[in-house]
């Protein structure tokens, strides 16, 4: 790099990192690069972030964060002109939204762009899971086929007609259903409220939901309040012969309690429960519902968009959180 | 059993099976057996099937056929009175139709017990292969997320958008392109004729539809027509970002001509090419389309049901072909 494309970089506003996002290494931090503003790297210093955050505290307008990097009020304290967090997340957890308020600092998520991977994983490990599909070809792989015959293949269950409960009905819950509907299942819902104009059946509870279900689909945010939400409870009203198919959490209490189960996010991920390895009836998948090279095409777009937009002062792309929709938070 | 009971048996009317059906072993036997008739069991008998037919000729109203239990001139030569013909298969390959029919000899297939559960199958697979379902899950149950961490696994394609083309757009087909629409894939299709009434784009030739599409689905029958359909040209024109669900046949000619196949019938099952045991891009389904505890409970009514009403001379359930409808011959 030339002495005067430095200089020029370094006029660059700068958009801090507190932690190397997961994005940068899945799909390239090539894509995630702009000449409208740059990173500043505090992972990549020695100093400890507290230290950094001082001494480049006046320059900093913009946060970029993701899941393991939170936006708390310690480190905000240390950044009076940030004006804008934008995060390649889903959830907001991680960042203090009472704290951006007050500070008048706008938030941006993921929007849309996960939506259709996550519903599309959702139904895939449904329908892996009734009808035994990675069981099957890790069988025939290990050519168990050819040398136990047919008989050694369990039946699996059939999707038309099954009642599939939905757990929260939002953007995800609603398009699982509407995918489930091409296949004949018969949905149910719970979710905080009854949605109007929605033409499913509503539970008031997951219990009731679970007990009048054969398959379960959790398409709710994690929460305090949605935390173990599928306890011993639940799980049994669903019975023997029902799935799981879980997109927010873990249950592991699952020894014959249930049929099956389909797993796209664990609690202590990546280290999860050795007992789930040798399960047929459970299907794993590493926290990728959300990623194709697509989904993260779009979203690297998305987050440069809306760096883009903040520093040459045009609309955001997809802003959660201003002065003016503070009604989000009390949601 | 009592010799009452033994006697009464025997004065129920016969239905000839040549093979035992893999139905009686998947499902029991148990579920196909009626008050109405008895099954006489060819296969049990220590005499070459000519003789044995010899010696029960006149006896034989009605055969029971499935894929492997073919009904030819030979057989129905020595059976001069069967008139109904009830096969457990959708198709109808293994039967002399023209014979049948020369004989006024009815004939009753599956009907549309299948179609419900072979359609999720073929999209579970695409699903399945898009997203590295069965990969990810043997990858995350060999403990490798925890051990290689999130990079070890390989980023899916969205379905969403995606062009997939149908070949033959019967009732299977049809089916595969209602679901496929909640997801958002892009359907085109490609059948003997084009189909009065239906959206989807139509192509004549099977090349050109694979050189638009960036998955296939084949859900035409297996004829002679069909018979490695989805030759070099096919898969080269699909491409190297391909994806094939194949329902109906397998080409193994898939070593980076195309991305990734989903597979349920083979061309000497259960031996299968051992090459494709290693392909994580491959998910191998043994020839299990159209089984689920269901659709087997309602096959062995069906079964149960067409013999019945044959027996108390009521209207089948699901014929084929009768003297009145041989148009179908020809179809």
């Amino acid at each position: 790099m030339s002495k005067t494309e430095t200089s020029d970089l370094e006029h660059l506003p700068e958009v801090l990192l507190t932690q190397k996002p997961k994005l940068f290494a899945l799909y390239g931090e090539d894509s995630f690069t702009s000449n409208k503003f740059r990173y500043l790297k505090a992972y990549e210093s020695s100093l400890p972030l507290h230290q950094f955050l001082t001494t480049r505290a006046h320059s900093v307008q913009a946060i970029l964060s993701s899941v393991n990097a939170p936006v708390t009020v310690d480190i905000l304290r240390h950044l009076p002109n940030v004006r804008l967090v934008v995060t390649t997340s889903a959830g907001l957890d991680q960042i203090d939204l009472p704290e951006c308020r007050r500070r008048g600092i706008k938030v941006t998520n993921s929007g849309t762009v996960y939506s259709a991977d996550v519903t599309d994983l959702a139904v895939g490990l449904l329908i892996d899971v009734l009808r035994n599909i990675s069981a099957s070809n890790r069988r025939a792989k290990q050519g168990l086929w050819s040398t136990n015959g047919d008989y050694d293949y369990p039946l699996g269950s059939k999707l038309r007609g099954k009642r599939v409960g939905i757990v929260g009905l939002g953007k995800i819950g609603s398009e699982v259903a509407k995918r489930l509907e091409g296949f004949g299942g018969d949905v149910s819902y719970n979710s905080r409220k009854q949605k109007p104009r929605v033409p499913y059946p509503f539970y008031e509870g997951v219990l009731e939901l679970a007990a009048d279900s054969d398959a379960l689909i959790v398409c709710c945010g994690l929460t305090d309040q949605t935390y173990h939400l599928l306890n011993k409870e639940v799980l049994s009203a669903l019975g023997k012969e029902g799935v799981v198919v879980n997109k927010e959490m873990l249950r592991c209490l699952m020894e014959g309690e249930i049929a099956g189960a389909g797993l796209d996010v664990f609690e202590n991920e990546p280290d999860i429960p050795r007992e789930l390895f040798k399960l047929d009836n459970v299907v794993l998948s590493p926290h990728r519902a959300a990623f194709t090279s697509e989904s993260l095409k779009d979203m690297s777009e998305l987050v440069v968009g809306n760096l883009e937009a903040f520093f040459t002062k045009r609309p955001l792309l997809s802003e959660f959180l201003s002065l003016t929709n503070i009604r989000f938070l009390h949601l």
